[in-house]
């Protein structure tokens, strides 16, 4: 419960109950080729496809006030002159306000001056274009005048916000059979049209030019032509283009009228004019909204759980989920604090955010994996970032020293989630040129950090690992990384395993030999007496330990010790002890500290941040859930848990005024304790965080984890839960699981009963797909 | 005369009497390194030498309302609680209202609820900062609140404006002594800092976060902070930094106070503190005003003229000069329509931007011509952009067919106005390595055109030339330019005459033969009849031909062959004739017509605009000049007036609610005839319309013209002027110049008495630095 909202668990929705949020708080609707981003008060833009190239609709980022810019219909009531938003925005005038994020629609209701509004925003499947189904009612018999308003971006984003010489020239649009179009280089390329229209009404009149709508300097929240009722029935050419339609709508007293808007997108001129036909019922619209909502309960219903802790519950099973989901549509492309204009798919990120949403669509994964193992180089190591829309890498890129490894874990969570171990023989290209397997890929990308050691033994860092600050690599190419180090141990045991299912028994022992001998090269190397290094310089001083000044330790080479088995069980409670002793706090795991008060050339950009922020001693959410990995693998039901509560969203709502983002997704970062806002999130959405949280609570935490064998069943919960229960869809079977905890215990399974049969260790084996089984646990 | 205001001609000012002008009407303040893009209503951002890396305040281009985002100081009465602010924008509330554009200041005075304001802008000589002096009174008694705001850029525009994953974690800001220093970035940098105080008065409080002062959806029309009259003392650490002070204001009935704000930047953190010292006194403060004006004054003293035409005499003697200026400072960088992330210093550009200052700042047309040299090729082409920051090229930049040639006419000018042929032998590098004469890289870029010969025998136009958009290289390399071959004739005769000076005989005949060549092979291959034809496209089809489908008639080749002699008298007549037929109207010379209603691939980005607007058939203010120069060429004075009159800004402010850009300087282009809002202007400022008209206004329409043996007199006028003066300062020596017209002739001039003595010929030859010679001229 926060003061700005609730969550709806029936109907899966979070309810804004204010429009004023802290900040604008997002959702997206969309979910193939046309994507909306859209806010609680109506504000984002659409984009297809490609944010930077194909940009439908303008949208101000860090704008004054914030959020402005978006899908608003005004109201004008002709007898008063009054006039209003239903979204609040950009009129901000209401009696009556809410809105409801819904999974791949929004509704917005207001009332003012006794006239409801409800808008319903969605995006039908397979379309590319969003609906805003306006349901308008009023109290007594009104004269009203009804405005749908969107700005036009001129399709290149970066382009539309930096060269005005040159845009303020191309601009141009169409108003024909009551439907605007906009047609801004459609002179040249004849492939993008936009357009706007209400598919059930006809208007009576329109403007298409930003200045004869607003007036001279008017601001969206006060538009000349509503003000006055008028429209100048204007076309672009040049300068600004819009789309605006003024409805008429006559209500008695409690009658309700209907209006659908269409705004979207094509590439054909002679399409928009059947897609407005197609939706111009009522019923036609209600059919799709269904349609969208059934294909994400299906989507949804792969992973379900019922635990003692509510919060818990709504995110894994919609919001943590549908977080996942839309890391894997948008990667970290378009959100709030993404401008939609930059990066590409990352190699890093997109190889883990599949971990969040494998369960949901493997087949999808696969082509994921493939896409982003062609874009891994001959020598093993890989592109750090690819455009989505041709899928071509971006060879201007930094070398990074993780990269290539997590293509290792994505492809074992592929296989352990669908069993597919073909998958490791398929050919995949190498970027440029070269054919080799999956396994192949994989196998290049351990050679790679074999390849590339430095003094202390450990994988050299190359420009930076996870941590992208952590630039130690100052010319001299000897810095070193005891993550990266720590990846590859548990990367090379993976590697041990397939080849071991592959029959590769030489192979099998390779890797294991890789494995052992790094494990105890860090073992010997990096153990600083607490905990592990981090990383070394350039000049062979160590990051992240004792003898430093400040930074003196971090979170990542403390969890991945025990995530990838470098630490034995001594070193892995005493380095998640120093974890909770220096790095936790109430609002989560700080990366490192102390954090750097001042900028150290020797460590890269990391000290560009005030300390608190961002790499710099913020809490990072996309690490923390390596640490409840670790607590779990350690037993520590309660420590992880105690962590998993201290970051997650539905349990931050209550303090929305600090923690300020949306208390239904994770944000990627939280300020840390030596920030004056410590607890503030930031970047929200489009964040590894989601998939990590994901991983930690339905694998380690409620302890449901694929392996290549089964399903495991290894709980690692509060001693105060009495139990929990999951359903599961696994390799096409669906698992109903109990899991009973009388005596109190954070870990350990002291039977299994699969449908009625007790199971002999802790995996249940692939069932039939189609088929749905009944899994007892009893904990102890 | 104009609706929204008029020109003062005494005090060099434009006076605005009403804010809400069609555009924002904007003046530059900062003649050295600190630049401060300054509105009719306090609008525009400031930077310090370079628009993207170095912006200290920040701005939002293409906002709404437009031209929101400045240089506010709210007013708040305690007692009512009103507020407003005294610059109109942002609050917009005002019962009076005036801004004056001086030449390097501005200032804005209004009157609102009986409270009078009076803010003046500048920037000091030799300082990185501007002041705004507010001086306040008030008709009765009242207890105000003073509040200045500036919102400061994260430095790096491009990133500020995109990146905001990281750039909402980098703000900081200190608050010490009074002073708001805003210090992100200087973690890292330790060499930019931006400041704001008060110079001489104590402030109750500040607020440096603009979420603290706006409030969370406040909007700079009604900030939070304002509205309370409380401040909440924030400091910012991430997010958006501001700068923005409280100052109590309690004025007697008919008191004045005076303010003195000081916004500035700086590479030393120890000097804000100084600089606000030093500015702490009005008497200071005026006395830098004042200094600024006596060397602006001194400037623009260089030439000055009294014609019957006094909008001519505004331009003449003021604002064109001044124009051409700020093209000196500042190039393409940063206007209104130029958001300063991009474009560098054009070769092209820069070259032809030389003629209308050369006579104002010869020695720093010297090293800009060096500068520009020091990009030329060793093959003698040129890059097309260089940094002004680093004075580097840009190598990824296209070959054009013309940028090398416009040095030879840059380097001709300097001759002429100077002559200061020792700058001939004076070595200057290519780009990369290599070291050449001046004389020598002047050679190469003949030499380049001369191995680039297409199939009609004319130069190649490679990516384009002049005109950016006619990309008519599809592949193949042959289109070829038929204005680059009237340029090479031009810059050849040009050459023949440097050489003929250097005594290089052998040179000088190669240079005459290669232009006499040209010339017949243009007259030849290239004539269509009535005119030139433009180009030839890569399947050798002509370019602005009869045979066209549209396009059929460009200005750019009619102009250049009277311009460089191609074309003999009876050519020059005809095709300058077709150019008044088809191409002029009553808003200027469209560049072609009839436009392109299509995109043709053939011709390029051409066809990107629709009809009417840029190269794709509007008025361009650039070659409109070249018009002017020919026809005065030809001795047709009256039409050259007339093509001068109809673009003169001076003379559009009576229709400034079409032609929407400044009255007082040239914009780029206005729309053509074939797009609806014909005679609408845009992109104002930074043009090479600035350089152009000036030289066919003093030089060819007033004849005073710079030759190599002295000073030129070769007025071209309309028959009805009985005569005008001018005082020109050449090679050091004041002419005060006489020209009687009692005949009314356009051209010929019967007889020129220099410091009473006849001279022969109409070349005065160059007079002793320091004295003053009065001319006697008698037209007929």
């Amino acid at each position: 419960m926060s003061k700005y909202g609730y969550f709806d668990s029936e109907n899966k929705e979070y309810v804004i109950t204010r429009p004023d949020t802290p900040l604008p708080w997002i959702n997206y609707l969309g979910a193939e080729q046309y994507c909306a981003l859209f806010s609680n008060t109506a504000g984002g833009y659409s984009f297809y496809r490609d944010p930077k190239e194909r940009r439908i609709t303008r949208y101000r980022y860090n704008n004054v006030p914030q959020d402005r810019g978006g899908r608003y219909v005004y109201i004008r009531d002709n007898k008063t002159e009054d006039f209003w938003s239903t979204s609040w925005q950009p009129v901000m005038k209401k009696d009556k306000y809410e809105c409801r994020h819904g999974i791949g629609y929004s509704i917005i209701t207001t009332e003012y001056a006794g006239v409801q509004t409800k808008t319903t925003y969605f995006v039908p499947l397979g379309e590319n274009l969003e609906i805003w189904m306006l349901e308008i009612k009023s109290r007594k018999a009104v004269d009203l005048s009804v405005f749908p308003f969107v700005e036009f971006c001129l399709w290149d984003a970066l382009n539309d916000m930096t060269d005005y010489q040159y845009n303020l020239n191309i601009g141009q649009t169409e108003y024909k059979d009551h439907i605007i179009y906009h047609l801004s280089r459609y002179r040249v390329s004849q492939d993008v049209v936009g357009f706007l229209a209400c598919a059930n009404a006809i208007p009576k009149g329109f403007d298409t030019q930003r200045r004869d709508f607003l007036g001279t300097y008017g601001d969206f929240h006060n538009p000349r032509a509503v003000e006055e009722g008028k429209m100048n029935n204007s076309i672009a050419c040049g300068w600004a283009p819009v789309g605006a339609l003024m409805l008429p709508c006559h209500l008695k007293a409690n009658e309700t009228k209907t209006f659908i808007f269409v705004l979207g997108f094509s590439e054909d001129i002679n399409e928009p004019a059947k897609k407005v036909k197609k939706f111009s019922r009522k019923d036609v619209v209600l059919k799709e909204l269904a349609r969208l909502k059934e294909y994400w309960a299906e989507s949804l219903d792969k992973f379900s759980v019922r635990t003692p802790d509510n919060e818990l519950n709504l995110m894994a099973n919609t919001w943590n989920q549908y977080q996942c989901r839309t890391t894997f549509n948008w990667s970290r492309s378009a959100s709030y604090y993404e401008s939609g204009i930059g990066r590409g798919m990352g190699f890093r990120d997109s190889n883990q955010d599949t971990l969040g949403f494998v369960h949901m669509i493997p087949e999808k994964v696969k082509e994921r994996i493939k896409d982003l193992a062609a874009t891994q180089l001959p020598d093993g190591s890989a592109y750090h970032q690819y455009s989505p829309l041709t899928k071509k890498a971006n060879p201007s890129d930094h070398k990074y020293g993780d990269d290539h490894l997590w293509l290792i874990y994505s492809v074992a969570s592929y296989l352990k989630e669908t069993g597919d171990l073909a998958f490791l023989k398929e050919k995949v290209t190498f970027a440029g040129e070269d054919k080799g397997t999956m396994y192949e890929h994989l196998a290049r990308a351990i050679k790679f950090s074999l390849k590339h050691i430095g003094s202390h033994g450990l994988p050299k860092i190359l420009f930076a690992d996870w941590n992208d600050c952590l630039n130690l690599d100052q010319g001299k190419g000897k810095a070193e990384s005891v993550m990266v180090a720590q990846m590859l141990v548990g990367a090379a045991y993976e590697m041990a395993k397939m080849a071991e299912l592959l029959n590769k028994k030489k192979d099998a022992k390779f890797y294991q030999q890789v494995a052992d001998k790094m494990k105890a090269q860090i073992n010997k190397a990096s153990w600083d007496g607490e905990w592990y290094v981090r990383a070394y310089t350039d000049e062979c001083e160590p990051v992240g330990a004792k003898v430093c000044p400040e930074g003196k330790i971090y979170l990542e080479s403390q969890a991945w010790a025990v995530m990838s088995g470098t630490a034995d069980r001594e070193r892995g409670l005493k380095c998640m002890d120093s974890v909770h002793r220096h790095l936790a706090t109430e609002h989560g795991i700080q990366v490192m500290t102390p954090p750097y008060s001042k900028f150290y050339y020797q460590l890269g950009s990391i000290g560009v941040y005030p300390p608190g922020l961002k790499e710099n001693g913020a809490i990072f959410c996309h690490p923390n859930p390596w640490a409840m990995v670790a607590e779990c693998l350690l037993g520590r039901g309660d420590r992880a848990y105690e962590y998993y509560r201290a970051i997650l969203p539905a349990a931050r709502g209550e303090i929305a005024d600090l923690h300020k983002t949306e208390p239904y997704v994770y944000c990627q970062m939280i300020a840390g304790k030596f920030h004056k806002d410590f607890g503030e999130g930031k970047n929200s959405w489009l964040t590894g965080s989601a998939c990590w949280n994901f991983v930690a609570m339905s694998q380690y935490i409620l302890g449901i984890r694929p392996d290549y064998q089964g399903l495991k069943i290894d709980p690692c919960i509060p001693k105060a839960w009495k139990g929990f229960s999951v359903k599961r869809t696994f390799r096409g079977a669906d698992y109903l699981i109990t899991v009973r905890n009388p005596y109190g215990v954070s870990k350990g399974v002291q039977n299994i009963v699969l449908d009625g049969k007790k199971v002999h260790g802790n995996i249940l084996p692939a069932g039939k797909p189609g088929k749905e089984h009944r899994v007892d646990v009893m904990m102890g």
